[in-house]
């Protein structure tokens, strides 16, 4: 397997020459203090080495060691424990957050470029200080100053870690019917009791305490997701000088054997008569889950673009080393026994796919996760703005990145043939790692869902016509023609999206199981047009650059080149299938299936 | 996981309803004398019971066991040597066996239904005769009759296994520059050493010995391709009287830990001065490779079928139980605390997506079977025309089927949600075994060369209009109006299929290397195009039996409509993409990559 190099020049490229995110953090007040281009640099540089060179040697070793139960205590693989401790040494788990209660307070466009180097060095490992953080935000929004005092603290410290405890197993995605109870007690706490699944990161040797943030219903909560409270719940209680107590009644019933991410404690978590803290209000629940949702789900579509690097490093140096066959217009090396199998056009092709797919994710993530940061720290109608966007364009962060980025993992699988099956070459463990990416969080289904029904029906085009606005103020102030081939077919495929925008909210007033049935080509077709609209802007800031001579932005517009001439049409089809009517889906009765 | 239940009623009706299979056997004199309905049906029901009560319990224990390697012996999971003896006794490893050397003499229709009843129980354990199987077609076909006696009885009596060996490290699919040697000895043997990699069953413990065909270089044989030879190179030397001699210089030096197919021993094999048999002519060895070479790639694009129909069946039955959500339309289940999730438009269209590639790949591949029966017991231009249409479908059977079961396995897999990534489940499993499918016996994207570059461009669009001509005369056939739904969509596919071959034919004279970089795509477009074809065949068959009551024959109809209003559009942007210039693949200089 390659040696895992952190695209920092891309990275750079994106954060300054396509969204001028420095211009951006000098101009809202909330970040101009602590965050301009050189501290960005720095922290990026710094991270990339602890990635490089603590975290992806961890890969495969996660993998194949993987975490280890017994008697309710999970061992996680050997140099975990040495890496989280590094990590938190460096103090990067307080990059994102509070400064308040110590954290460096750095935008979500760092911080998720950060996370995406976790992800492509190690998905599992990943997992632990990214839940943690997650939590935190969500603390950090909606705990009391106490709470925050006591616990955020030390999470951001890295001392203690977090989880979020959501799923049952009767209940998967449908949250309205968790059966946790929390019992009001005279002191102000509750006691917490029921059984969680899939909790990532719920126990483990990395940390000496865990904060758990749970959903749980009161005794005489309302059915349904409007009955749900949320709840701190630590492993080990503290004690009010901050010191560690008793243990609390919550333990680890068994950890999940899984196709991936085994290096990740997936676990069962049962609570039992628990002492926990409500955050946020009674029955308010789920809004403060959605606090971190959007992070959260971005955060997860970052997995999916970080595996698809890490893949597309593997493949490319196994294709430009392996020899085989001659190309079709005469050997390209006739001293050698055949050609690097670079020669052959489907080689090329399953390579810049990833590549336009890659670096087209990474681009758009990081202007979502401006839009995020808008949300966060701007004011006014700029703020509104950001959040509107980054609440539109989150399901297909989610969805469409890891989609591509299962895609990218798959191909570069291909790429090494036989190989590519075999565990110690590494490609087959990206693919099993990146495949939960479409699942977790919300499968893609559910995302496809919250897009089209959610964002763009319930708001009748609004969510959808801001975006629309933006593609079209790009379009109408690129009208030179060096960028017409980009330009004008993204105006079709702008136009394209908003007729099929169009007609899925009028026909969804007649036909509403159309949602369900369009959902999924909706979100890809748009998914292929915001990332035709990132491509042009890449193209863009390249051509601006092109006179340094630097063959990286030849680069650049020869691969947006091969994004809208080969990759970009993928909508058609998509666009075709979404506009049908549901009935030849639901006129089939489930026993004919 | 649900338990697999072989689908013999649709097997029955593709066989007899729509391609009248039992028809053509008794016009051929070759099978009239051993092949009829009866004998098939008696065949498929009891070889279902072996697939349903032997073999498919052994799915998870092959996985999670896999198979061990120790002194140069493997030893296969717990229950895969039972397994194979019950296999054994059954007469099953001779099913597809000449008569004259003790085998059944059926038909590919009948062993290709076989082998999919295998590869949904355990495609692991279906690589054990199935290799076998592939080595007895080549050894009967090329083999001296002193050979065929001596070894191909035994094989086809299951009391020995075969292998195929091919590969090398430095070479993979290249096997003009393999190094293994062959130098004759005066007794008119051969003295045989190199070193093969990814032999399946290569070694193991379900039979006493082992029978190798090796692909080796004589000392003074041309370079390239032209002058490789096929060798029979037994494990354990076979005395004069047929009873086993002394050990042969064969030994396994590792087994590879894969992905998937953990069941399935994958040997490193070497051969160090072994004793070898010329199969066939001296320098013709690839030539006897590819006699079975149509027969196996169907095969393997069979491994497709069988787990996407094992994934489905699983899916379905999760789907039908798993409460969560509620119908867009209003509760359908108020009673329950939520609906199945049956309810939702996603989860229909990922199992109408399964049914519907499923069922049509089935269809498809006994088509291509009976092409190749046709090749082998026909006379004339039948004969001539089976041969041809094989020879021009087997890659699509390779790797179209491939890619639809691996679709559908991942489908499968999303259905289940976060326990679809359990191993436990089962699901997940049927995703690894399926993977491997897409690589190996010639990657997915040599196929779709060997496709449009060797088939349809070499034979100038021949063997395509022999295709094309096919679907004519169906369209023809079939203008009664209650066909038009199909027929129309159908014609208009196969119009725009023809004039992308005209125009990849025509463009290719100039721009050689689109043929490499069109190739995937074309491959898609005519896999959806022949799609198609038999999805209207089916329903036309079905149309004629609706009166019967069944609703069976409503399920297929309606699974028709969906194939043709939601997978046949994607050939529109296939062909767009496979249309454009390979310069959008080629102008990208490698160090931009």
């Amino acid at each position: 397997m390659a040696e895992y190099q952190v695209p920092l020049k891309d990275m750079s490229f994106i954060l300054y020459d396509v969204l001028k995110a420095d211009e951006l953090w000098q101009s809202l007040p909330a970040l101009a203090d602590h965050v301009d281009r050189d501290t960005a640099d720095a922290i990026l540089q710094e991270c990339a080495k602890i990635a490089e060179q603590e975290i992806a040697p961890l890969l495969r070793v996660g993998d194949e060691e993987g975490v280890s139960f017994e008697n309710g205590k999970v061992t996680t693989a050997p140099g975990y424990k040495e890496a989280f401790q590094t990590y938190v040494e460096g103090g990067w788990t307080g990059l994102g957050g509070l400064p308040e209660y110590g954290g460096m307070g750095m935008p979500k466009v760092i911080t998720a470029l950060h996370e995406e180097m976790l992800c492509s060095a190690d998905i599992s490992f990943s997992l632990y200080p990214g839940l943690s953080a997650g939590a935190g935000l969500s603390l950090g929004k909606h705990g009391s100053e106490e709470l925050k005092q006591t616990y955020l603290t030390k999470m951001i410290a890295g001392e203690w870690t977090g989880s979020m405890c959501l799923t049952e197993s009767h209940a998967g995605s449908d949250l309205g019917i968790i059966r946790t109870k929390a019992i009001p007690q005279e002191d102000g706490s509750y006691r917490i009791t029921g059984n969680k699944i899939f909790i990532t990161a719920g126990e483990h040797d990395l940390a000496e305490n865990i904060v758990h943030l749970v959903l749980a219903k009161l005794p005489d909560a309302p059915a349904g997701p409007r009955g749900i409270s949320l709840f701190l719940v630590p492993k080990i209680n503290v004690n009010d000088d901050g010191s560690l107590g008793d243990e609390n009644g919550v333990s680890c019933g068994s950890i999940e054997h899984k196709m991936g991410i085994h290096g990740s404690a997936t676990c069962v978590m049962n609570f039992d008569d628990a002492k926990g803290y409500l955050v946020g209000e009674v029955n308010k629940g789920l809004a403060c889950m959605f606090t971190m949702m959007n992070f959260e789900r971005v955060g997860v579509g970052i997995q999916g673009i970080g595996s698809a690097e890490r893949s597309y490093q593997n493949a490319l140096e196994y294709a430009k080393d392996r020899l085989q066959g001659r190309a079709l217009t005469g050997a390209k090396s006739p001293d050698q026994a055949a050609d690097s199998i670079m020669v052959h056009g489907d080689v090329r092709r399953m390579l810049l796919n990833m590549k336009a797919l890659t670096e087209g994710s990474r681009a758009l993530s990081t202007y979502i996760s401006l839009q995020l940061d808008l949300s966060t720290y701007a004011e006014g109608d700029a703020q509104k703005k950001g959040e509107n966007l980054a609440a539109l364009l989150t399901p297909i962060a989610k969805a469409f990145f890891t989609d591509m980025g299962f895609e990218s993992t798959v191909a570069g699988q291909q790429v090494f043939g036989g190989h590519g099956f075999i565990r110690e070459w590494g490609q087959e463990q990206l693919v099993r790692d990146t495949r939960i990416t479409q699942i977790y969080e919300g499968t893609n289904g559910i995302q496809a869902m919250d897009l089209l029904a959610r964002k763009v029906v319930a708001s009748k085009g609004a969510l959808f016509t801001l975006f629309a606005d933006e593609v079209k103020a790009f379009i109408a102030e690129n009208s030179e023609a060096e960028m017409s081939e980009f330009i004008q077919p993204l105006e079709i495929a702008l136009d394209d999206l908003q007729s099929l925008t169009d007609s899925l909210i009028a026909s969804s007033s007649d036909d509403i199981n159309i949602l369900g049935t369009a959902a999924n080509d909706y979100l890809h077709v748009f998914g292929y047009t915001a990332m035709a609209f990132i491509w042009a802007s890449m193209a863009k800031a390249a051509q601006g650059k092109l006179a340094q001579g630097d063959a990286f932005y030849q680069g650049k517009i020869k691969t947006a080149r091969y994004y809208f001439a080969r990759i970009l049409p993928r909508r058609l089809s998509l666009i075709n299938t979404a506009k049908q009517s549901s009935d030849v889906l639901f006129d089939i009765e489930d026993d004919l299936f």
